[in-house]
């Protein structure tokens, strides 16, 4: 079989994390979320801690790396600020993993960093409003007010992660092979269809 | 079997029209494009042209129409300016059409009017920019550079007429229970990963 890459991009609260996991399951290839951040350590000598801290998190000096020039995640970035060191770092472990072959990456704009390699399928995973809303009550134990916080504060943070490294726009039906919503058919659905449509 | 309406947004280029139909034709159900226009003006008493001239266009009064207040596609929505007219229109010709039973719909903000129906499936169809600018080319009989106009022209007009009359952004996949590339595994097996989720 040829090499297959699945990359996810996911609304916070849709599920995407475990679906991910259940695509890797089923295909019996390696599955890369928080993982990545182990081999990013391991790669770059900078530490776990540090590089937790910037994991898909946009911060203040953001506007610095803007002036700075480039900061998209390509061949010959930048590596000066904080925030490109970690970027980098992560950049470097998607290509890394994804050199040992198949295998599922869910977010750190792995589509956008794979873009060129044969064998890509770029999916996006969404959810209903309220149904991200009772997952997040269910999973973090928060209240409906504080999930709701939750979902907004991470989404934006999430997307502002990815347009910055990348030219692209993180909710954009375009930039996906396939996006489907968890809610509608449930995430075990969710988790055909995408295998559904790897296999064709 | 329960009733269907399966709504499609699509990019200019992706082929989405053509994808609509043959979901229509296997399933056995009506499917409205350009027929909606008939529909609307039959029901709305406006002429043809009328409608067609302002099918899926924002206009320069949008500013007048922004000023003058509520503009989404809802009941009680105003009918006062030539634009809101045409959007009445063809808002009553989606819910007429949907009236009569299951039904494909292509465009025409159909997702956001049927939102609270029981049984809507909302599509939206992409494509690879290549893929798009080679079919407008095939298509339309245009260079590769009237075509790249175009594209860009007409997904910019879909988008601002949507995003106006909706409370949404047009291409966000959020917005969607499924988004598919029809460049990705080609425009027939776009229309089996449409069929196979409507039915599960």
């Amino acid at each position: 079989m040829a090499e297959l890459y699945i990359t996810i991009g996911r609304q916070f609260g849709s599920g995407g994390r475990e679906i991910g996991k259940k695509v890797a399951e089923a295909l019996g290839i390696p599955y890369y979320d928080k993982e990545l951040l182990a081999v990013a350590a391991k790669e770059s000598g900078l530490s776990h801690e540090f590089l937790q801290s910037y994991d898909e998190k946009p911060t203040n000096s953001f506007l610095y790396s803007l002036v700075m020039g480039q900061h998209h995640l390509t061949p010959g970035m930048p590596g000066n600020t904080v925030e490109q060191m970690a970027a980098k770092a992560q950049r470097e472990a998607v290509l890394s993993v994804a050199e040992k072959g198949s295998c599922v990456i869910v977010g750190r704009c792995a589509d956008y960093i794979l873009r060129d390699k044969p064998g890509l399928v770029r999916v996006f995973v969404s959810a209903d409003w309220d149904a991200r809303v009772q997952r997040v009550c269910r999973r973090d134990g928060v209240t409906e007010k504080e999930a709701v916080e939750k979902i907004r504060k991470m989404d934006k943070t999430r997307a502002s992660y990815y347009n910055f490294h990348t030219d692209r726009k993180w909710d954009s039906a375009e930039n996906y092979d396939l996006c489907v919503s968890s809610s509608f058919h449930g995430p075990d659905r969710a988790v055909e269809v995408i295998l559904d449509f790897c296999k064709a």
